[in-house]
């Protein structure tokens, strides 16, 4: 019963079905699947699971398996697995992927040869459509490695793509010389992942070719595992700008330890920042001594800063991320930060005036003061919150480190200084 | 020597190139590009230079690229025109297709009819594969909307679905419902663009099929549009998540007064409640009179909650925008953010413990009440960032809202009344 209901179903929800079974279950249900599925299936395990898996079934059963397995996804599983059950599924694999394996492990972590794979047609300018379209027909690969096919000299270097779309298209006599585009889009395998994901959302690509230094073609990346990138990217986007070191897992599957440890670090570096601006505030200590309701308006001068600023950091960072902003844009983003700044500080200001001349009739000097810091401090956060991301760049720091967190624990600094400055002058305290 | 130069280049350069012209060239340099490459760049420009080019061409040649363009491509510019434009385009195309994009324009926003495209192959249970194939070549569309072809009864209802790949390597006798698989994965127009997209980066999708109420099949969402709908989501996300109204548009094309208009709101809202908190303070004005040294400690005190809550509630809210967190989580989530904050407050208030004793000798008690107001604070934090987007989704709100902004405010609030209620009892002030 339970291998006709895993028959109908599609290979994602049967890795689902099976990483929510007992680990002694898993390989006594992954050994039901038919043999055309049960690669597949295993693909799209977690290693913890994969790795079950292949600590309960024979050698044979392994190397069933890696042999059908795709070289990228038995790469990202061998750079998690420990070293022990690597060196079994190696030895459980051809002379041929093994060396292969080898060589694809060794591209750097978030490169474009770390997420590609081997498995691509690959074709000469001197056949034809027809024997083309053979070609295709008696190798059994999967979707996206199909659909695109690579046009390679004797040497391996890489002419021109075609799309199988186009050799449908055209006629069984056709050269493919004729048909295939020699101004592809291609990658070398040093290239970063996230700049080649880039590439299909920009070109709406289906799969790229990935190049060694001699432009000779050494696999693909397909339109899948760019989108698998992208979703990473984000996520380690949005982990960095909430002050936190980034990670791969989610976040149930992660230890209470480990999620300790990726946010103290930058706890402590912020909350030494702030220490810092407390003491910067002691030398006001005379100040808030003498006209103690100062104090009350701490919380609304600072919290407005810091949101000021990471509206302005958090628009900046998605924009470079999205590389519509560029770091020749650095004085359009200045420039339009400052009259955006000078609007909503405008407003801003306006409503608090109202509301310090209501609720403290005759204060006419303690609603100037907080109404004017909280001006220059909205000016300032915005100016700070729009440049510090690209100053990031420029010293080739990740920008999504200048988001909110740092931006607020900076302009929290700034706006306290400015706060009592002004009280001191305008109310001679 | 325009033309040459355009004629080599990616439609998506292409467009890039066009978009840089003065607006009185664009339809003088549009005009050179080849036909059968018109519509592909013309897809792939911003509205606003699809505008100028209908302005400054002729009815023909209207008709001319509303023919050669998607669907999709074309409702996504007719939701965007001004209505006198929007007449224009409509009188120039077919019966037809106008009949068909009315259609598609009734189609909520952010549904899967609104993102979804009608070029798409249809194929019968009853044919053969090499009928199927005869089919295809004799259909000029493009890549992904070959790719995946759907079978559909008399009546247009869906039966299954075969990609090219299974047609080329099944013999051309077969039938077609032989090879077609059953259990495919379909979306009703309705649904949401951004579970839509989920399915494509869950399942590694090319195309999906648009069923209405009755199961018919009116449309497929291609995977270049699913990126671009994963991406939009995920901006979307940032932006709310740093407290503004979001908006599609890029930064360096929004004007000045969007950018005000899409802040203001939250800013404001943002401040009268951290006027509120500075109320409350008020109650504590006899407590910072008497030792004013107390103060200082509020940033540090503040920002540390702040932080410590955005951590949590951005690593929530990502988690439920993958899929990862659901709401049958609470528990666990609440039970694994006690843990960490325990772990996490323990060290932030050992360390400050230690910085205390050595600047201030001989305070015991006020370092004593700035480290348990600590301590509660970043438990208490941890607690509510967690919480909050859960709580968001309850009430059918967008999670992303409970981020760092809203979070950093409500902390800042109960951290101060934390801290000064400790400082009275063991301060006696
Ligand atoms: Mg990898
Ligand atoms: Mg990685
Ligand atoms: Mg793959
Ligand atoms: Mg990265
Ligand atoms: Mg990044
Ligand atoms: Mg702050
Ligand atoms: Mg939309
Ligand atoms: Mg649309
Ligand atoms: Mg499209
Ligand atoms: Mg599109
Ligand atoms: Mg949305
Ligand atoms: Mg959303
Ligand atoms: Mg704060």
């Amino acid at each position: 019963r339970v291998k006709d209901a895993l028959t109908n179903r599609n290979e994602v929800d049967i890795a689902e079905f099976l990483e929510d079974l007992p680990p002694e279950k898993m390989a006594v249900v992954f050994r039901m699947l038919p043999k055309e599925m049960a690669a597949d299936v295993f693909a799209e395990l977690s290693v913890e699971t994969q790795q079950t898996i292949i600590e309960s079934v024979t050698d044979t059963e392994i190397s069933q398996i890696m042999n059908d397995l795709f070289v990228d996804d038995m790469v990202d599983m061998l750079e998690e697995l420990p070293a022990n059950v690597v060196k079994r599924v190696l030895r459980n694999a051809t002379p041929e992927k093994r060396a292969m394996i080898n060589q694809f492990l060794r591209y750097p972590e978030d490169s474009a040869g770390s997420i590609m794979t081997a498995e691509f047609v690959d074709l000469r300018k001197t056949m034809t459509v027809g024997a083309a379209i053979r070609k295709i027909r008696s190798t059994g690969l999967n979707k996206e490695t199909v659909y695109t096919c690579y046009v390679t000299d004797a040497n391996r270097r890489l002419e021109g793509e075609v799309s199988v779309k186009d050799l449908l298209m055209a006629e069984d006599e056709a050269g493919i010389e004729s048909v295939m585009d020699a101004n592809m889009i291609s990658v070398v395998t040093t290239e970063n992942q996230e700049e080649t994901a880039k590439l299909f959302s920009k070109y709406g690509l289906l799969s790229i070719p990935v190049v060694d230094e001699e432009n000779r073609l050494v696999g693909i990346v397909t339109v899948d595992d760019a989108v698998e990138v992208m979703e990473q990217e984000a996520t380690e986007d949005f982990e960095r700008m909430a002050a936190m070191t980034p990670s791969e897992k989610p976040y149930l599957k992660t230890s209470v330890w480990a999620l300790a440890r990726h946010r103290i670090l930058w706890l402590l570096v912020l909350m030494i920042s702030a220490m810092i601006t407390g003491g910067v505030l002691q030398k006001y200590e005379a100040a808030f001594a003498a006209l103690p309701l100062l104090v009350t308006f701490i919380p609304m001068l600072t919290d407005t800063g810091g949101n000021a600023g990471s509206q302005s950091a958090t628009l900046i960072i998605r924009g470079m991320a999205l590389s519509e902003i560029r770091m020749k844009d650095a004085l359009k983003v200045l420039w339009k930060e400052l009259r955006v700044a000078l609007l909503v500080g405008l407003v801003l200001s306006l409503v608090n005036y109202l509301r310090l001349r209501w609720m403290y009739p005759g204060n006419e000097m303690i609603a100037l003061t907080v109404v004017i810091s909280l001006f220059i401090t909205v000016v300032l956060a915005k100016i700070v919150g729009g440049l510090l991301p690209m100053a990031a760049k420029m010293i080739h720091a990740d920008p999504a480190i200048m988001a909110s967190p740092l931006i607020t624990t900076i302009v929290d600094a700034f706006s306290l200084v400015i706060y009592f400055s002004i009280a001191q002058r305008l109310l001679h305290i």
